[in-house]
């Protein structure tokens, strides 16, 4: 298949692993977060909804978190499919889970505009995979992230 | 006023602070995470939707990040109040915010049960508060958080 440059990294997560709150494109309740390779790194666009607020004016800390994981996440599973040589959409995204997640807020993260999430491999082994992602909103770093993602264990494998 | 065993410290947020999407008794489309004084500690319950998936038969992460985050902000307040000597309800609560949001996710949480939120306290001063929260699903603690909690800076007072 060839790679279309508008594919994102969840687009192809197998549809059993696909309903994500975070990112899945199968959960109409979610963020429905998309994951696209820039250069070396990665990038992700969200606008939250009015409602997604912390205090007037500023976004959930709950919601920047959330991003971070899942584009966190789609970062992994990308540099796993650069790993292998592959492009985005020549079949499934190998599925990654999150081991632990740091998030630093640095200034308030402004309602009513699109934030960019942008995410660079840190380190990369078969065991783990660490992330780094920043929030910018409005050119402006608010926060700071590191996500350690894990491939997906057997045990989270369940009937359907 | 007296104290009312039934209360929550998110109940008396200010007015024009209780909207946050995680914790806001006024934001009908949050979590409205609510924290009880229990001993020394804190703790909150929470049914997470059949949507908050992250695989099937698991919750999502970035919600387990969020009801650490709002349950530990809620801890942080709450050592104020006791720190002062008050009572929940005894008048507004002071409002705290996530300076850092640290997860560790320890084994997979299973969906479909209540999760109990426990919050201690590690560190409190005037400038910073660090609470430490663990997540239990059906007995088993699957998820630990800190959370660095500081007063509400002025620059987020906004005009409502």
């Amino acid at each position: 298949m060839i790679h279309r440059p508008g594919e994102a990294v969840q687009d192809h997560y197998p549809e059993g692993f696909a309903h994500c709150y975070g990112c899945g494109h199968l959960n109409e309740h979610g963020h429905q977060i998309r994951t696209f390779r820039d250069g070396h790194d990665t990038v992700a666009r969200f606008v939250p909804q009015a409602y997604h607020l912390a205090l007037p004016g500023f976004v959930y800390g709950g919601l920047v978190a959330s991003l971070i994981d899942c584009h966190g996440i789609g970062t992994a599973a990308d540099a796993a499919l650069r790993a292998a040589g592959r492009e985005i959409g020549d079949g499934p995204t190998p599925r990654y889970v999150t081991a632990a997640l740091h998030v630093n807020y640095l200034r308030p993260t402004p309602i009513g505009v699109e934030l960019e999430l942008r995410g660079h491999v840190k380190h990369a082994s078969e065991r783990k995979t660490i992330v780094e992602v920043t929030v910018t909103a409005a050119g402006v770093v608010t926060a700071q992230g590191e996500v350690v993602a894990v491939p997906m264990p057997a045990t989270m494998l369940t009937d359907p």
